[in-house]
């Protein structure tokens, strides 16, 4: 198959700011591409060959957009894997395959998954009702505080929950969950891996990632993490035998806990380009993105090294401000050495909504760590 | 004025490879674009916003497709200028200014301005018509062997010959033209200098090209350009003299001869991203693409400093073949190192003309180099 030519089309399941970044690859190799996504203001609608207007978790929408392409992919995991399953079976390569992505969706089935393969994660105990939560408290079977995660449609800052005490537990949804140990971590890393069908397999360098407090949302991305050696050479081999465990085809994200002790434990994965990935636009020789298509179309992978150390700072909405966006002082933080921000243009902010993210590259690390944390004070998310 | 709002609209004389590259840049800043091109099948069609086919050297399309947009820029030097000079009237932002093309885009006129802006450049005669020029060999007020140039419309491969005969002034268009000194050179380079309306202005460093004997288009632009400081520091100095001496916005690229004394000649200009500026993507903090936004919406410039070596080699259409266009063997130079692929979207081959360019970039020159030498001759621009 000959990807460099406008008989092959690749299709991507979702068209947000992922989407939109996988494109710029796409276009850079010419390849064809179709897109799918729920809303007609989607990031991706430009800069596609077609784009499709759909409901990704439908059955009957993904199949009929799937037999329209050579290969599929995702920018989401949140899509109808029995459709995948359906179009695997009628010769649609699938990346992630479907089998990869039932297991990821559901957080038990994940945490299961580590279990049975000797991965590293904390202890959690599978509820097929939030209610049931209080009735292990009152046996003694569980232990404040602990983490509450909701089994399905969980992403960062949504379904996710710290409980601390009983009353936390008031007004979540009574679904599928987990709860997990809290973990007193050193450090929350990620290592992206890519794999091809061919099987060659290659890692990104260790991230370390700094959270909001209070919006449970990545802040800081440092690349790399200023961690021992020792350690990172840890979190690359439980990365790399997680993204065996799972055979998958394109990235895996796995994002990581560093204990107090230095164990590292499994948090969760991404099977696509990952936002602890984004400063490899302009740090590594190869960009998460670039690397996820080389994965799926069986290409070699590129170099991941990185030319210049990367921070990448979320731009999300500042407290209070809900409305038509402004990206107040912009101007100011390009003022500064070896900024790019990046707009994901969506035309509404509200309170901790991922907006963009800005990039801060420099030789030295600590320079960009610096001029991070200036970018940080600078620009704000608000509306008029 | 806001540009990272959809109210301001930018407009793009021209839909090609260079418009594409601009593309992604209003993308990452989520700004509103506009292109006109005559062909329906541009590059830059998808991931603009409005797409409008028209002739570029129409006035009236060109001042139609003007007035939808607040600011106005070109990928291409051969558009309609007297449209330019009406929109300025009515308050449009063009930039590059009609009266900087005016003197670009005719090549008598531009050698005219290098001399009264004493910028040191070859020497050169200016005919009306090539018919002109047996006259001035038979009044020996000219001399072979000596450069031809049309003085309208030239671009790389076109409107530029190598007299060296009598017998090779035939087939030539018999129009405005110059004759320069053929100019025994060291080295070819140039400087992109970047300025935007607030007077900053900053200049990427100095790079080498190597020219395809026969194409007379240029087969590796290398950067940093391996000649001594105090050559680039001369070059550097010509670039900024010339930049200014244009009083631009956006960049200029300027393209000069380093002679065998190592003075250092202008040879000609373009006010816009350019070949020689390519390899900006993967090796620069800032690319010229994203360099020339900046500097058109009077942004701060970015830092142009290099973050690895790096070297542009052309991917022009083999000798012999014509037709649907195959990249004969990309997967094995996707295998090297620091290896990025640009694949312009041309469905059609053709001998030397250009279907994309590849970058290669290392933290040592000399290593991108070798790599350069190795992609150079491992793929090849065939047709089926």
């Amino acid at each position: 198959m000959n990807f460099f030519s406008s008989n092959f089309k690749l299709g991507i399941l979702g068209g947000g700011q992922l989407g939109k970044m996988i494109l710029y690859n796409t276009r850079k190799f010419d390849i064809y591409t179709c897109v799918l996504d729920p809303s007609n203001e989607a990031p991706s609608k430009i800069a596609c060959n077609e784009f499709y207007q759909g409901n990704l978790m439908d059955y009957d929408t993904v199949v009929a957009f799937g037999r329209k392409v050579n290969t599929l992919t995702i920018e989401i995991e949140n899509v109808n894997v029995d459709a995948l399953e359906t179009l695997e079976k009628e010769g649609v390569t699938v990346y992630p395959s479907s089998k990869t992505l039932r297991t990821i969706q559901n957080k038990a089935k994940q945490k299961l998954f580590y279990i049975d393969n000797n991965i590293p994660t904390a202890e959690f105990s599978r509820f097929a009702y939030t209610s049931e939560i209080r009735e292990a408290l009152n046996n003694g079977g569980l232990e404040l505080p602990f983490v509450w995660k909701s089994a399905q449609f969980g992403y960062d800052g949504n379904g996710v929950k710290v409980i601390r005490q009983l009353n936390d537990l008031e007004g979540l949804p009574n679904v599928e969950c987990i709860t997990e140990k809290m973990i007193p971590f050193k450090n929350e890393l990620a290592v992206i891996v890519a794999r091809n069908a061919d099987g060659e397999v290659k890692t990104f360098p260790v991230v370390e990632m700094e959270f909001h407090p209070e919006a449970n949302q990545v802040e800081y991305v440092i690349c790399p993490a200023r961690i021992d050696e020792t350690v990172a050479k840890k979190a690359q081999e439980v990365a790399l035998q997680t993204s065996k465990a799972f055979n998958h085809v394109g990235l895996l994200a796995v994002e990581m806990f560093q204990t107090q002790d230095d164990h590292i434990l499994v948090n969760e994965v991404a099977p696509r380009p990952h936002n602890s990935g984004h400063q490899t636009i302009e740090a590594s020789y190869t960009s998460q993105f670039e690397q996820h298509l080389r994965a799926i179309l069986n290409l070699p992978l590129g170099k991941t090294d990185s030319k210049v150390g990367g921070i990448m700072v979320n731009l999300v909405g500042a407290e209070n401000y809900t409305g038509d966006v402004v990206y107040e002082n912009i101007e100011s933080i390009m003022k500064m050495d070896g900024v790019t921000p990046h707009i994901y243009g969506k035309k509404q902010t509200r309170p901790f909504r991922k907006m963009g993210h800005v990039t801060i590259v420099d030789k030295d690390i600590n320079t960009a760590r610096q001029i991070a944390e200036q970018v940080k004070n600078t620009i704000k998310v608000i509306s008029k």
